[in-house]
């Protein structure tokens, strides 16, 4: 009685993954456990112990990186515990390996940005592994691949077979959006969703920082906007050293901070710290004591958006900031007599639109004018020419025709709408998430090459950190591959769900709680709860 | 763009919960928090203060049960830091305050049975609460609603209001089914499940402890049961000392554990321990090599099951058991020459439905020997006339049709088919268990009665530890308050919801990672990750 009612279609799905399952306990093979999976990767069964107490990493004596480069040192720190994940001190056989890196150019003080090259080439043959990097964050990439390929025996030993990567990501923006304004999330579970990104490779945290329900980012500028508008002005707010531990625990980790300060929709809860910003709304001739969006008829409204990403685009130090811009409903605006009054001076009749990319080219002119890029959800390509740049496309329905569209115009994309992982769904969705083809449409070369990444969104409607965790991943990882690896390579479902499910154990042994594939166990299964 | 497509009435319920979650924000009323509604409670405005160290559990001197019960003595441990969740030892003010104890019949040591009473009253005034209960059960219910009565203000002050309760269960079976075979289950999240049950007034830990893909079950009288049908033989068990642990933590909350031992079918795991039980599959004339459900024409398989639940029903003291007898497949009973033979020599035609009840019939007649209710799957009661006694209705479609049915023919209903919450969905399903109407069926007031409870059943393809929390509760709850309170008081999801809201918070504040139900925000996230 598992099942309520099976559909056909359900049951042999279930047929499928019975199968899949007794195929996996025969299977033996670990050495093409990395995931996502490398541009290439080519393994011989010679296999190599591995002793931790005779295992070290090391820059090469030719390598731009040296010791004393933070980013690595901590990486090699980082690293060792996850490869001897239960390293037991009386290990008494010699078995002599080192990890050499070579890094081209030591950044180790530096941010990852849009156009860092995460490419490596991974060496691994008897007593010692190689690891050649063009830079810092293709070095953290192939530590990443080199701590995958070690396993462990029944009886614990570590084994690493001989094997050779040549690995570079297929996107260059591959990134997950966290929301924390309709929940409030604490750190800890910030910090280990960037963790858990590293392992998947992921590189842009796209942090949702405010929104309607609350305004969480505590702002030295406008220090009301938390103190009013947060959920509580003490215990559910990202003070400035929080937001620069997230930064530098992400930047270790080779992954972006993306802020978005969306507007000017959405912007509820920062009416409560700045009055005068919103619009009122109007009954008839009257207000009616609600607002809505940003009041774009009040050149106050800009002053303190310049003030405010002034702010914020000296805080988030990466060359990218999102405006949001999705979603504005000009109900409010219409209702409000100031604004009719400064659409008929501005001579834009009763096109909303206009008012709209009217307000929107002003804050990308602000963030334009603080040497940023700025990054919008694609309503806002919708309007009248606007000089954008990125457009992050989300809407459902044919995403495509809308990644064409957007791409025929020169602008660049960021694909999120097959990836909209915050609703609960079977946990075989993560097939859904698999097959997506962000280049599936009629374009020119060109326009491809305008499609820079993807990303996953986990709005917060019904996520906290009670569940963040087991939502995202390993749905997540399914994008992940997607957004890292060559398609042809990882077309087939069939031949990833072995991989997923071994990857996700190897989540698990590392503290992530990520939710089973199916019916099955880990070795070590996971311990929190 | 928080949500790619929402449809009108999804628009609308999310509409409804703004206004819930707006009408939240101005309602300070706590003391109708207490979750599962009681039968009667009334409240007023005059309101206690509780001071920690002047706080002090008592049993009445005519009390039955008295220091050295351990049951009440370690619930009041358990209680207090329940009640003061974060007390600090600075506190200087004086507010004294007892919980008085009576219970009429002191079984301190004993077990909760399916004829335990649980009712309990309790009057909570300035300075003393007293909580009258007939059993011990009674108490340990009474302690959970008066732990609930207790809030804390801004400035972390206890109070607790005037308080009147009278309060006993609607239906005296309220499970909660765990499946430790798909996935198994670490000890420390079936005890922490153990917990929550408690804070929801659930009394029926089912312990679908085995099935085919894994039997972690570790029988003394037949090791090699677990030793090679578990996923690991060594950690992923549960030995005689880990079910004494679940049985004693389940007993000091007032719960029965009722181990299911599913059979014949769902044994696949049971064969690879005790060769000759499972019928060998034919093709043509050939055994194929696969196995079927326990062959029911070996006389060999009602010994075998003779011994092992000779064991089970003295291990577990509850005196109910559970033999499943669902979901049985005919197909390689009927390829079997032997079982085909067997028909014959019994008369059963080829009515394969015979063979089955002749196997379940002698399956409660063991476990009629072993002086033990048996409950089986409705499946069973689908056959031929079987001396059956109680049955757990689990499949979709009309289940009152069912209901209606089993109750006519005398049989005690279980009912589960509408709380199968294994299987993810949007968290504001939480309603669709909320509005259940158990006895909604046409029938006598007898076969109403014979209707004895539900049960939430949470199976194991796609759950773990990893998302065992999140997915059960605060869904789970919702049933909770369906089996436990009066369905007049409590027939609207209108009232529910910022009553659910609270308790949740109140979950989380406890440790339990129960997940939010919409847009908002706790006092105290949850901390664990």
């Amino acid at each position: 009685m598992e099942e309520k009612t099976i559909s056909n279609s359900r049951r042999c799905y279930k047929q499928w993954l019975c199968f899949m399952v007794l195929f996996m306990s025969f299977s033996v093979i670990y050495v093409d456990a990395v995931w996502p999976m490398p541009q290439m990767i080519s393994s011989s069964m010679a296999r190599y112990t591995l002793n931790p107490r005779e295992f070290i990493f090391q820059y090469s004596s030719g390598s731009s990186a040296q010791p004393g480069c933070s980013l690595l040192d901590s990486a090699f720190e980082r690293y060792f515990p996850l490869i001897f994940t239960d390293y037991r001190h009386n290990e008494w056989f010699r078995f002599p390996f080192t990890v050499v890196v070579h890094v081209e150019r030591a950044e180790c003080e530096g941010y990852p940005d849009a156009d860092s090259s995460e490419s490596y080439k991974l060496s691994v043959c008897s007593g010692q592994a190689a690891l050649r990097a063009e830079t810092v964050w293709g070095a953290l990439r192939g530590l990443e691949s080199f701590s995958q390929l070690v396993y462990q025996d029944d009886f614990g030993e570590y084994f690493v077979n001989e094997t050779e990567i040549e690995d570079f990501p297929r996107f260059q923006f591959r990134g997950i959006l966290l929301d924390t304004s309709r929940h409030y999330l604490p750190l800890h579970a910030i910090l280990k969703t960037l963790d858990a990104m590293s392992y998947n490779k992921f590189n842009v945290f796209h942090w949702h920082i405010v929104d309607d329900p609350s305004f969480p980012y505590q702002s030295s500028t406008f220090p009301d906007l938390s103190s009013k508008g947060a959920f509580h002005p003490s215990t559910h707010v990202y003070t400035q050293i929080d937001v620069k531990r997230v930064i530098a625990h992400a930047r270790l980790r080779g992954i972006r901070v993306l802020a978005e300060f969306d507007s000017p929709g959405h912007t509820q809860s920062w009416g409560k710290g700045q009055p005068g910003l919103l619009t009122p709304c109007y009954k008839g001739t009257v207000p009616s004591g609600t607002f809505g969006p940003v009041n774009p008829a009040n050149s106050s409204s800009y002053k303190f958006m310049t003030h405010l990403f002034k702010e914020v685009t000296s805080v988030f130090p990466d060359s990218y900031v999102h405006l949001g811009g999705d979603e504005v409903d000009f109900t409010c605006w219409k209702s409000n007599p100031d604004v009719r009054g400064f659409m008929l001076k501005m001579g834009f009749g009763t096109d909303y639109t206009k008012l709209e990319s009217y307000y929107m080219e002003n804050m990308v002119n602000i963030t334009k004018g603080l040497n940023k890029t700025a990054i919008v959800w694609q309503d806002v390509s919708c309007g009248p020419y606007l000089s954008l740049s990125v457009v992050e496309v989300w809407k459902g329905g044919c995403y495509l025709c809308e990644v064409r569209r957007v791409t025929k115009a020169g602008l660049r994309v960021v694909l999120a709408s097959p990836w909209y992982l915050d609703q609960p769904g079977p946990t075989h969705d993560w097939a859904r998430y698999y097959t997506v083809w962000p280049l599936a449409f009629k374009g020119t070369e060109q326009q491809k090459k305008l499609v820079i990444g993807g990303e996953v969104c986990m709005w917060g409607e019904y996520v906290d950190a009670t569940n963040l965790s087991p939502r995202l991943w390993p749905r997540a990882s399914a994008a992940g591959e997607r957004l890292w690896s060559d398609e042809k390579m990882t077309s087939s479902v069939i031949d990833a769900f072995p991989r997923l499910v071994d990857f996700r154990c190897r989540l698990l042994r590392r503290g992530i709680q990520a939710e089973p594939l199916f019916v099955g166990h880990c070795r070590h299964e996971y311990q929190g709860i």
